[in-house]
């Protein structure tokens, strides 16, 4: 397995992606390519001790890299010799099994589509973070990459994320459940009563688990293993948890500082405090899936440090051996709709 | 001052909505009808220890009950004689100041667009929930009651939030933003571009304050005082706040618990617990206003107990007392678009 890491993205590149991309390879039996600079990547290596790429370690030299300024739908053409241009064109010709970035989501997404190419007969590419619940995680999909959109996305999207859970999240049945804003048929937006007719009758042919509407709060809880909804919904969904995630922490930790006994508290339930942070830690799950692609993209977080990169590619060597792309090749005709043609009568759903 | 209350919605009615009710004339100095069955009402009191109703209550019997089983958009028809129906129309009669119910959302909405009516020319009325943010709160404008919106109905969301925000909340000069999947201009979907510029123009002529696009994360830290999205996306906003909120005190329940070290602990942070729980507890706001409506309209949650009734009718006092609905009457020119007629040219917006 050779996961192909994009050296220059994120706001610690390339020390941190250097330093997870050499602990991946020790760790985890995995081969990395780096991509980038190659001066930058030696010096990168220079610091861990390593005078020449270690064992496992290969570099590709690319001379440009794609930052914040860039337009993000145009920039892997106007920097052909970027990183993320080059990483992703090697994945496509087959010399790695997935490519990760940290660099900018935006970018990357248009990249992945436009040189790796979606799945055929996939619409839209979905991103699909694994948010923390009560019962290990869900997956959230779309969160972003396809800001509007039809009741066919949606419909791939259920597919898509049924089989991520199932593969790489060990759900053997995932339920999947359409974000809306009540539990009853019938709620929501045209969107949401759209989706639920294709996805009640894929989930009667029993081709996903599909248990109904679901409400944000209820999916926060656990109700679902594939939380499915547009980019839109889902973006304002994630956001929101770390808002608020972020806003208890600041509660918590005033209240631990308070005075002398509330600090004696805070060594007392200093475990349960470590596990609550590793709760809530992108860190832990390494980085989103870029799902709807032909091969298997990870996008790890900006402020990624070398812990969460060798997570990141953890999640990629997993992606790219679970065979989702197979399970979506071999099931694209149950999650399209008939394309209506002009003086032709509608194929059967 | 006279609050009409619904003594018969709710989890806990009759026996929460009259005991709330004579606590706030009891420590508000306002006046309650309590609208529901006289007998229920009656035994209510006399659970209280009164043989007869206190002065400052008077009961208005209504031989109805409108519950979860009926259909939100007709039951005010079907059950005239509803707490829910007499309720409103008395409000609309001019017998009181403001309307409080704990039942069914729905059936509140509908009851009040229809009996009571929407402001002229107030396109859809909005639920405004005050959340909690670092900084003392803000308003979510809509959270469910229009699920699907226009560009228009968002600018008349942003100006009634905004006297909201100034009139209840006290912000001078409240900061207005549009909830968005990005800060910048153009970011979203067709809705949210649209809504921009008109929330911009608005604020370039100096009707708003409006600061541009808002993310949810950013939202949920207290960038702004307004926050202005469709019924749909806010209710998502809502109720991943309500659930992430759950799951984290879930964990930190279980983190307390573990051992003696743990529960000693606790104690020692108890001041800063309660703090906390105060702070994500919905009572203490009492309830959500609905505006848009012609008369001050409150939606007590449906678990209220008595202590959330009492904030509720303190809610819908300053409600009433605030001059919200004559800031929107007066400026309603300013939040609406041109009606296009068939045959004739657009007005200038």
């Amino acid at each position: 397995m050779k996961i192909i890491v994009d050296a220059m993205g994120g706001d610690n590149a390339p020390q941190s992606n250097v330093k997870g991309a050499v602990e991946a390879v020790r760790d985890l039996g995995v081969e990395v390519t780096l991509v980038g600079r190659g001066d930058d990547i030696l010096s990168a290596l220079k610091v861990l001790g390593c005078d020449a790429p270690p064992p496992g370690i290969e570099i590709v030299h690319a001379s440009e890299v794609v930052d914040m300024e860039d337009n993000p739908a145009t920039a892997f053409k106007e920097k052909k010799d970027s990183s993320l241009t080059v990483g992703l064109n090697l994945v496509k010709d087959g010399k790695g099994d997935a490519f990760v970035s940290a660099g900018s989501t935006g970018a990357l997404l248009s990249a992945a589509t436009l040189v790796t190419k979606r799945i055929r007969g996939i619409r839209r590419a979905a991103l699909a973070p694994q948010i923390p619940t009560p019962n290990g995680g869900a997956i959230l999909i779309d969160c972003g990459a396809t800001a509007e959109c039809t009741p066919e996305y949606l419909l791939q999207f259920a597919f898509m994320g049924s089989y991520y859970a199932e593969h790489i999240m060990g759900r053997p049945e995932p339920r999947v459940g359409l974000l809306n804003i009540g539990a009853e048929e019938g709620k929501g937006t045209d969107l949401q009563r759209e989706a639920y007719a294709l996805l009640k009758k894929a989930g009667e042919e029993g081709r996903i688990h599909f248990t109904g509407n679901v409400e944000a709060r209820d999916a926060m809880l656990g109700a679902v293993d594939v939380i499915v909804c547009d980019g839109y919904s889902g973006n304002i969904f994630l956001k929101t948890m770390e808002g608020t995630a972020l806003f208890l922490n600041g509660k918590l930790k005033a209240m631990f500082k308070k005075n002398l006994l509330t600090k004696l508290a805070a060594v007392f339930v200093s475990g349960g405090l470590k596990d609550l942070k590793k709760t809530l830690d992108s860190r832990e799950v390494g980085g989103t899936a870029l799902v709807g692609i032909s091969r298997p993209v990870i996008k790890a977080h900006g402020s990624s440090d070398d812990y969460a990169i060798k997570n990141a590619i953890a999640q990629a060597a997993k992606f790219a051996g679970a065979g989702i792309i197979e399970s979506i090749t071999e099931n694209i005709e149950y999650m399209k709709l008939p394309v209506i043609r002009a003086g032709a009568e509608a194929e059967k759903i």
